[in-house]
C-alpha cells in the first residue's frame, strides 16, 4: 500500500511544507508559455468520481495532463453501483489496467480510505461524503498565503466559514490546515449547522455572521445545499440568505482588506450576492487557477517525488 | 478581450481570406503520415457545449489535438444550468483553470458574444441558438470552392438553401459568407420558415423546391428539426418531406455538375433520401473531413497566429 | 476496405500466434518505467460504444494512449440511434473525420460486420449483442498459456464455461479461440441457457456444475444478466445461483491448480462468492492487465503491422 492522501491528518507538518513549496513551483510552470513538464511521462492518472463535479475533476485532469501523465476518466453515477462490492471491483479493475494512482470522490465519508486499504497505488481524495476534502484546504491555504504575503505560515490571520459547516468536507479539511498554520479560524452557521461537539474542531463557533464581519481577514462562504432545507434544518432559503448570506451591504462592513472565498459554484443570490463574488476583494477566481498548480504538487508528491524525478520538473 | 469569432460578420475579407488559406494548409498536414503539428503545443483548449453534439465537438477537439494542444471538455445539460449567473460563472472558471480558448455551443441566440465580453480569451462560436455557426459556413464555403475550383471566390456559384432556413445558425452563416464571396444564395421553403423581411438576408427566396432545381450548382439541404411540427410552423412532416425533401427523382432533375450538401446529422427519407445522400453528386462526407482543416485553421489563427508560431506549422 | 477483427473466425491460425507473440512484446512494454512506444503516433483510434461498458473502453482507449495513437470517444445511448440508416450515417461521419480505426461494440449481433462493409477503414468488435467478443477471448488464452506455461497451444487444458452460454458473446468467442489453441472446453448451465445444437459450438455441455469442477483446469464463469429471469429462461436468481454459482465451497473441491477466471464486471454472491474472486486462484485481476496488452497488440495489427512501424516498438 502506497502513501495517499485521504486526509489533512495524513499529512506531518513536514509533508504541508513540501507540498505548498512545490505548489509554487508548479503555479510558476503555469506561467511560462508552454506550462508543461514531463515530470510524470508515463504515469496514468484515473479519476472515479461518484459525484458530478465537472470544475474538481477537470482540475486534477488538467494537472496530470501538465505534469505530461495519461488520464483515465470513470464516471459513475449512484444507479450503477447498487452492491458495496463493486466499489471494490471497480477500483482493483482501474489498478488492474494499469492506473498508477486515482483521484477519487465518493459520496460516502470514510470511502477513499476504505478503498486505499484494498489497493497498492495511492488514492487523493478529492471530497468524501461530509469528510474531507484536502486539496481544496491545501490551495486555500495557499491563496490566504500568497494574498496576504505571510511566508509558509498563517500566524495573525483570522478567518470566518460560514454557513453549513456541520455538513461541509470543505470546512472540515479548512479548519485542520488552517489552524495547523496558525490560523484563528471562527465557524459561523445556525445552530443546526454548527458541530456541537466542538473538541475536534480546533475552531470557535457563532452563530451571528454580525459578531465577525468587522474582525475577520478572510470571510470563506461555504455553498448552500438545497437538501439541507428539505431536512427541515434550517427553517428556509431566504431566513438562511438573511441572516449568512454575504451580501454587498455585509460587505461594505467588512474590513477594508479582508477578502472573500468560495469553494464553488457559487449561487449567487444565495450565499453571495454578485457585487461580493466579482468585487476585487473575492479571491474566488484566484483559488480556481491555485487549485491546477496545487493537485500538479500533489500528483507529483505521491508520484514523482520519490522517484528521483524531481529534476525534471525543471 | 482577445479576438473572438461569434459570427461571419466579426470577420474582414482579408480574416476570411487568410483563414480559407491556413486551411488549404492544414488539409494538407491532415493528409500526411503524421496529421500533427506542434503549433499550439501547451495550450488547452476548452469545449464548453450546453446542447448534445458530439460531431461537432469531436471535430473542434481532434483540430486542438492535431495542432498539439490539450482538451478540456465540459459538457453540461440545461438542467445543470438552471441560474442565469451560472453561465458566467461556469465561463469564468474554465478561464481561471487556465484555458486559452472556449468553443462553445449553447442553446440562446446571443450567448457567446455575451460570454466573450466576459473573459479576456478568446471564444469560437460552435453554434448559438438560432444565431449563428460560422465554422460551419466557412467549411462550406471551402468545400465548394475545392469542388467547383473557383478559386479564392464563388463568383457565378448560385446556392439553394432548402429548408428550415428562418431557425438555422447553418442557413444565417453561411448566407451570409457565402454572398460575400460571390455566390448568388437562394432560399427555399414553406413561408412559416423562410425570414418574412429578407433586408437582412443577402439572398432570393422562394416557396419552391421545383423552381431552383434545374438552376442551382449547389442543393445545401437543412435539418428538419420535429420540435417545430409539434409548433404548427409546418402542416405535417410528410406534407414537408413531399415538398421539400431531396428525393432520388428530385437529384435526376438538378444539374448534372450540381452537387448536394448538408451540415448533418441527416434524417435519411425525411429531408433527403439515401440515394441522394449516397451518390457521388454528394459533398457531405467531404463537408465533415474539410471541418476539421477549417477548425485547426480558427484556432490556430486565434492563438498562434499573432504569436510567431506560423513557422511552427511546417 | 481494410482487415477487421470482427470474430474469431476472421483469424488464421497464423494470425492468432502473431496477435499472441505481439501481445507478449506490448505487455512487457507496460512493466518499463515509462510504458509507452510511439508506434501509432499520429493514427486516430475512436471508440464507438452503444452499450455503456467503461472498463471495456477504457481498456482499449488506454492501449491507444500508450501506443502514441490519439483517441475520439463516441458513446451513444440507444436513444439517441432509433433509426435504422443512423448507424452507417455515425460510423461514416467518424471515418470522413479522420479516425484510422474503429473500437465498436453495439447490442445488436453482427452489427459490426455490417459497419466494416460500409468503410474503408479497420473495426475491432469490442462485444456485438449475443455473437462475439474476440479481444476478450484473445486475453482469455494468453492469460491461460502464461498462467500454465503452455507455450503457444492450450493442448491438455480443460476449460468449464459456466452460466448464461447461449446469450453470452464472451462464451461463443472462447470457446472457439479456446478449442483452435487445443483446449477441451466444456459448456455449463440450465437446459435454456445451453445452445441446443452443439454443431457449431466445439464443446462439450452439461447441465451440472458439480460433474466438471474436479476435472478442469480452468473455471469461467459468466455474468449473469439479470434480463434473463425476468423472460423466464431461468427460474429464479437464488434458484441459479444455488446450481451454477462458484461457492468457497465448490473452489475447494476443485484440483488444486485449477483457476477461476471472469470477463468482469463480476456480481459478489450471484455467479461467484467473494472467497473464489478474491482467492489466489483468481486470475480475474490478471485477465484486465492482461486485456491492454492484447488490445495493443489488436491496433497494432490492424494499424501498424503492415506500414514498416514494427521496428517502432522497440
Amino acid at each position: 500500500m502506497s502513501r495517499s492522501l485521504t486526509s489533512i491528518a495524513d499529512l506531518s507538518d513536514d509533508d504541508i511544507s513540501q507540498l505548498l513549496e512545490l505548489s509554487r513551483i508548479f503555479l510558476e510552470v503555469n506561467q511560462r508559455e508552454i506550462p508543461k513538464v514531463p515530470a510524470l511521462r508515463g504515469k496514468t492518472v484515473a479519476t472515479l468520481f461518484f459525484e458530478n463535479s465537472t470544475r474538481t475533476r477537470l482540475s486534477f485532469e488538467l494537472a496530470a495532463t501538465r505534469l505530461s501523465a495519461d488520464v483515465l476518466t470513470f464516471t459513475l453515477t449512484t444507479s450503477s453501483v447498487s452492491k458495496g462490492e463493486s466499489l471494490r471491483d471497480t477500483a482493483e479493475t482501474i489498478e488492474s489496467l494499469g492506473a498508477d494512482l486515482i483521484v477519487m470522490r465518493h459520496f460516502s465519508s470514510g470511502s477513499v480510505q476504505l478503498v486505499s486499504s484494498w489497493l497498492e497505488i495511492p488514492l487523493v481524495n478529492a471530497g468524501d461524503g461530509a469528510h474531507e476534502h484536502p486539496t481544496q484546504a491545501l490551495l486555500d491555504a495557499y491563496a490566504i498565503m500568497e494574498h496576504f504575503n505571510t511566508g509558509k505560515r498563517l500566524d495573525g490571520i483570522s478567518v470566518a466559514i460560514v454557513g453549513d459547516v456541520l455538513h461541509s468536507r470543505v470546512a472540515r479539511s479548512n479548519v485542520q490546515l488552517l489552524s495547523r498554520l496558525g490560523a484563528q479560524v471562527t465557524l459561523v452557521g445556525p445552530p443546526a449547522l454548527i458541530p456541537l461537539d466542538l473538541s475536534l474542531w480546533p475552531a470557535r463557533a457563532t452563530n451571528s455572521l454580525e459578531d465577525v464581519l468587522s474582525e475577520s481577514d478572510v470571510i470563506y462562504m461555504l455553498r448552500v445545499q438545497s437538501e439541507r432545507f428539505t431536512e427541515s434544518l434550517i427553517p428556509s432559503m431566504s431566513e438562511f440568505s438573511r441572516l449568512f448570506s454575504l451580501t454587498a451591504e455585509r460587505l461594505e462592513r467588512t474590513r477594508k482588506e479582508a477578502v472573500v472565498m468560495h469553494p464553488g459554484p457559487i449561487i449567487r443570490g444565495v450565499e453571495i450576492a454578485a457585487e461580493a463574488a466579482d468585487s476585487s476583494r473575492s479571491l474566488i477566481r484566484t483559488q480556481v487557477t491555485t487549485g491546477v498548480g496545487v493537485r500538479m504538487a500533489v500528483l507529483y508528491w505521491l508520484l514523482g517525488a520519490n522517484q528521483g524525478r524531481l529534476e525534471s520538473i525543471w
